[in-house]
């Protein structure tokens, strides 16, 4: 029986705990010490560009770091939880830790949405500040521990690109109607300039986007939507993605696991999630310029690359704002995170409209870019 | 003896060895495991702010991780070697490591005035997928190798300011004859465009910019400039700072003493680098946006913040490719970085210019910037 058979049928949390306790810890390591043997359940497919292998690594620096002490064996989306049950799964002790995006739990907990990606919000590098250097990550931590989870930033995606569209968009008007996947706040802002909001799971897009039954879809960026085959399906790649700026993953325990580990596991897991930062936002990076060169060469130069309209963003913008404020009031936690951010964001963007925009302004006034 | 006196007598790298091999390793843990009691000097003063902090926890993180195997211990600049002798001192093994910034050693080394800042070049997240998604970090490795050094990158200032003036730039005309304090590529560019190049270390730019003994200085950012007090000594705060748009910090071993370490320390001392990229990084934008406002509220408002003029901006743009290529023409492994570096920063830009720069255009656009 593989693995894979076995663990479909186990399917409650319940049941996985259980299980969990049979095949693994603690045991006796060769240096009598306590061996961990952790299982961490991701959202993404098996393959998944970026993250499959920086978990991979992860786990085998973890491996290299405890000389087998702290053995994590990764599980993708489906395999042992389905993608958007890791919360769960990790909140309930079935499983000891998982990576994902928080705004997936939208739905559990509002605050998500702010240590996700805010639309028209703070950029990676902003983000990270906020987290690493202000006051973000120790917010984040305190409402996830109401679910009993501890949390760390573990990279992130990058700016993301506005997404594909089958026809042009010259105005705001042509929202209207216009049906698109694009889920969380985005949606709820493409709903609220009049289009159809459709969520479909990240296979079924393709087909549906090629044969008509959407207009447009976003997904990440030159990366991930190559590899979904977007660039078969429409004709105009939009951008900047104003709906996520700054998608920014998740490393997370379950509490109780968290602080049964020893402290030099604890801290080790901690730099797991700082090696995540660094590496992932740098792969995304690497990759996205070699694929949107993909993109730009496919049948010749097919693809029609676009911005919003002026017009567009403001609508867009508008709309944002009141959305943010929204689900910002639905929920206590939400409502102190989203306070927090608007205060780091504006300082960060004072900072940074005189160092990092100003230089992106010298760049092109000297006709560098 | 206090430490200090003691040490300000070891002055030569041999002397430094033999003091070290006496006093530090190896030696019995209580685990039976032999103990690592290694020395990182730094090129900075002891309580210089984000990296004094920085390399503290970074070394207790080690002591955590490790139970106490690997124990370093931090000297700033002057304590054991000189700020700017540290590169020498674990070169020759005095020393098993050091944290700096690379382009302190343009004079032996020209290849690391491209691994630390560049004119015109990579931001600090363009810079960061260089090394952690490209191949800018292999490269650096590379070269450092010939020395008997290994590297990793450890944090960034962010986008530095463009300096402290006593009167207003309008043309490329008031660069004539201006008496500016600044180092590395930057200095070269200011020259080129008529500048009169002055070389101060830190605690004698104030007096000289006070006394009018310098027209102009650049340091970093409003965190380090109002320690250094500048807004005392002039009016006129510049930027962008073109000259350092990225300004790398190295984390660096002794090749012989870093392959002497067992595999489980080697891998911590990399994960301590993305501790410092991440925190180092996030730190300084954190605090340069808190002492930006301190800056802008000295009595009353005094300061005048201000861009460099476009035309200014195209003659130090064009002076600084000229002298970019003259530094990579000067030696071989500073044309192979500097080549690598141009192809990687070109991809890069161009993917930005379609989800960073874009995006920070819609903010404009919007009024959210």
């Amino acid at each position: 029986m593989d693995r894979r058979s076995f663990l479909t049928k186990v399917t409650s949390a319940s049941a996985l705990a259980a299980a969990a306790v049979a095949v693994s810890y603690p045991g006796k390591s060769t240096h009598a010490q306590v061996k961990f043997r952790w299982r961490l359940a991701h959202s993404f497919g098996p393959t998944a560009p970026v993250y499959a292998e920086a978990l991979k690594n992860m786990a085998d620096n973890f491996r290299v770091m405890t000389k087998g002490r702290l053995d994590i064996k990764i599980f993708a989306g489906g395999e042992l939880v389905p993608a958007f049950g890791v919360f769960d799964a990790v909140k309930q002790g079935a499983l000891e830790m998982f990576f994902s995006a928080s705004y997936y739990w939208a739905g559990k907990v509002p605050a998500t949405q702010f240590t996700c990606s805010v639309p028209f919000g703070m950029t990676p590098q902003q983000v990270s500040a906020w987290f690493y250097g202000g006051d973000g990550l120790k917010l984040w931590q305190e409402f996830y521990a109401k679910h009993g989870l501890m949390v760390f930033q573990a990279g992130n995606t990058g700016v993301q690109m506005g997404g594909w569209f089958r026809k042009e968009i010259k105005s705001i008007d042509d929202f209207k109607g216009l049906k698109m996947r694009i889920p969380g706040l985005g949606g709820k802002v493409v709903a609220a300039v009049g289009g159809v909001v459709v969520l479909l799971p990240g296979p079924e897009i393709f087909p549906a986007l090629e044969r008509g039954v959407i207009d447009a879809t976003e997904w990440v960026g030159p990366l991930y939507d190559w590899h979904l085959g977007l660039h078969q399906a429409a004709t105009y790649y939009y951008s900047p993605g104003y709906h996520e700026p700054s998608t920014a993953n998740e490393l997370t325990f379950n509490l109780k696991k968290w602080k049964s580990l020893p402290k030099e596991l604890q801290e080790m897991l901690v730099h797991g999630a700082y090696f995540l930062n660094v590496t992932g936002l740098a792969e995304f990076d690497a990759k996205n310029l070699e694929y949107l060169e993909k993109i730009k060469a496919y049948k010749g130069g097919k693809i029609q690359f676009r911005t919003f309209p002026n017009d567009v963003l403001k609508e867009l913008y508008k709309a944002a704002e009141k959305i943010n404020e929204e689900v910002a009031d639905s929920d206590p936690d939400a409502r102190k995170v989203y306070d927090a951010y608007k205060k780091f964001r504006d300082g960060v963007r004072t900072w940074h409209n005189i160092n990092e925009v100003a230089y992106q302004n010298a760049l092109k006034t000297v006709g560098a870019i």
